[in-house]
């Protein structure tokens, strides 16, 4: 009940009679004001004026269960809402889920992660109250070798998010990192388990430097946040909800071909070395060339003086010859 | 200790004295007889003469870790065995060690499974004292979409293994049955945990029919046992030991060069179908052609009147024209 308290608060301008509110949930005036009460507790600042009923004076940044449910509009995403305050790491979560029966669409939300990771295990700082720590459960009717190109997808759907919520220049780092100005705010880790030719599901895990009020000495020369770059605090509810918003209609596309060719356009459009020198660093020997933008398949396209290579997603990590990115 | 003094009993044709197991181990002479107690209670034939010592008379056919142990001969897998009586699933319980750190090369035994799973979340019969269900975890530096040619890998060392242990033309159904006189009597089912670039691990259980007497009405015709075809009853440990000390030399060679170039050879020997007229039931439109054999990438290669057509791994089912298999 409390969750559809809060719809319908947000979705009033003025005041909300709380006898439509007993007799839409069939409950007491006691049960509504309870309800009202436990909100305020949790930081919404509610009104209520004798005769007149409940308003929402302000939505503060609170991340919970009721607050992501109470300002969902997506299609399929979010239909189950896993949230923690505090948990591992919501991919390990969302595996878990994933071994057991949850549905497609099902969203692990944490306010702290305590061991969040990033690619190949590296570790991944979640500090309370300032980042979005979310994992997606999808069950896709896929073949596991077009899975690594929904990195692709999200990230495309987290910049876009992000641009919903402040006039910043987004950008994306290929394959998975979102930066702005030069900095990275996001990072993401698609993470799957598959049969030979099946999908068991595939988790995708994105984590978002919010609020984030400084980073470390080592790290801030490449790490940042929505905050420090546009000076606004992001409500990261609604950011979530944009994203995912973003992420239906991506993968949507996506979902028709089972690669990238709808969204190639737009991908390239966020790509931050575009047209500029970019260092590979394969393996076997580091190479330089023009990043021209990614393939169908999400490869990131290298002009070398010599040919033209494909890189593939995650083989490499590719750096912009000047500076970070 | 127990698993030691099998080995030493079965490596020794006449007595083992008690005073050199007590000096070995450093133990007393009770605790010798004490174990020595335990394993004629777990099943082994065991003599024991005063003034000689201990001599093992016959080893039944006993599923256990010390049994496992006790015969061990491969480099790298089983250096760590985890052995259940019954288990739901091996596949389920090394996915669980996956996610954790158990080494690579852990291998999961069971005398029985409850719930066994096929391809695609298919049930899977697993009687108690009459098959193999197993599951070795690898940790392997491969690239995601090189992952499901271990699957073929396996199928050779079970192919390979169940002909060190009974004279049977042991033959592979493309991709990963393995068939006797035309009925299955082994399926593996490969998982895998990844991330873009990445292989968390990879689980390859492996199921087989061993001393089944008989089979339902329903699955018959197309199932069998290496019992039913052979009227030998297998020792399951030593077919287990063989299994993996051919896959140990199979995987070097797949692992050199991540694909089958040096195994094509071997696994088109095996192939059931080969240079006969296969149905391809394409998820599109079913075709018919001949089997060739395997690529080096381990698609199976089919010629129609028109063209050469390469079937991926799993994506369809391919089926004689004539019969079952």
């Amino acid at each position: 009940m409390k969750a559809e308290i809060l719809t319908i608060l947000k979705d009033t301008d003025g005041y909300v009679s709380g006898q439509e509110l007993c007799e839409r949930f069939g409950v007491s005036r006691t049960a509504v004001w309870k309800a009202m009460n436990q909100l305020k507790k949790e930081g919404y600042e509610i009104e209520s004026v004798q005769n007149k009923g409940y308003h929402l004076v302000k939505t503060p940044d609170i991340l919970s269960k009721n607050e992501l449910v109470s300002i969902r509009k997506t299609k399929w995403v979010g239909t189950e809402i896993c949230y923690f305050d505090v948990t591992d790491s919501t991919n390990t979560q969302a595996k878990s889920l994933g071994e057991g029966d949850a549905p497609n669409g099902t969203l692990v939300v944490a306010g702290k992660q305590e061991s969040g990771r990033g690619r190949r295990g590296r570790s991944f700082e979640s500090p309370a109250g300032t980042g979005i720590f979310m994992t997606l459960l999808l069950r896709p009717e896929i073949e596991p070798q077009n899975a690594s190109m929904l990195t692709l997808v999200s990230a495309l759907a987290v910049a876009k998010g992000i641009e919903h919520m402040v006039d910043l220049p987004v950008q994306i780092k290929w394959p998975n990192d979102i930066v702005i100005n030069g900095k990275k705010v996001c990072g993401i880790l698609t993470e799957m388990s598959a049969q030979m030719d099946y999908v068991n599901y595939i988790v995708i895990g994105i984590g978002i430097n919010v609020g984030n009020e400084e980073f470390p000495e080592e790290i801030k020369d490449v790490a940042t946040s929505i905050y420090l770059e546009s000076g606004k605090h992001v409500n990261r509810a609604m950011l979530i909800e944009k994203i995912w918003e973003e992420f239906e209609d991506y993968y949507e596309l996506y979902e028709k071909t089972q690669d990238l060719s709808s969204l190639v356009k737009e991908y390239d459009s966020y790509l931050v070395n575009r047209g500029q020198k970019v260092r590979v660093l394969d393996s076997k020997e580091p190479y330089e060339g023009k990043a021209m933008g990614i393939t169908d398949r999400g490869e990131l396209i290298v002009d070398t003086w010599e040919a033209r290579r494909l890189v593939a997603a995650g083989e490499v990590s590719v750096r912009g010859v000047y500076g970070y990115v």
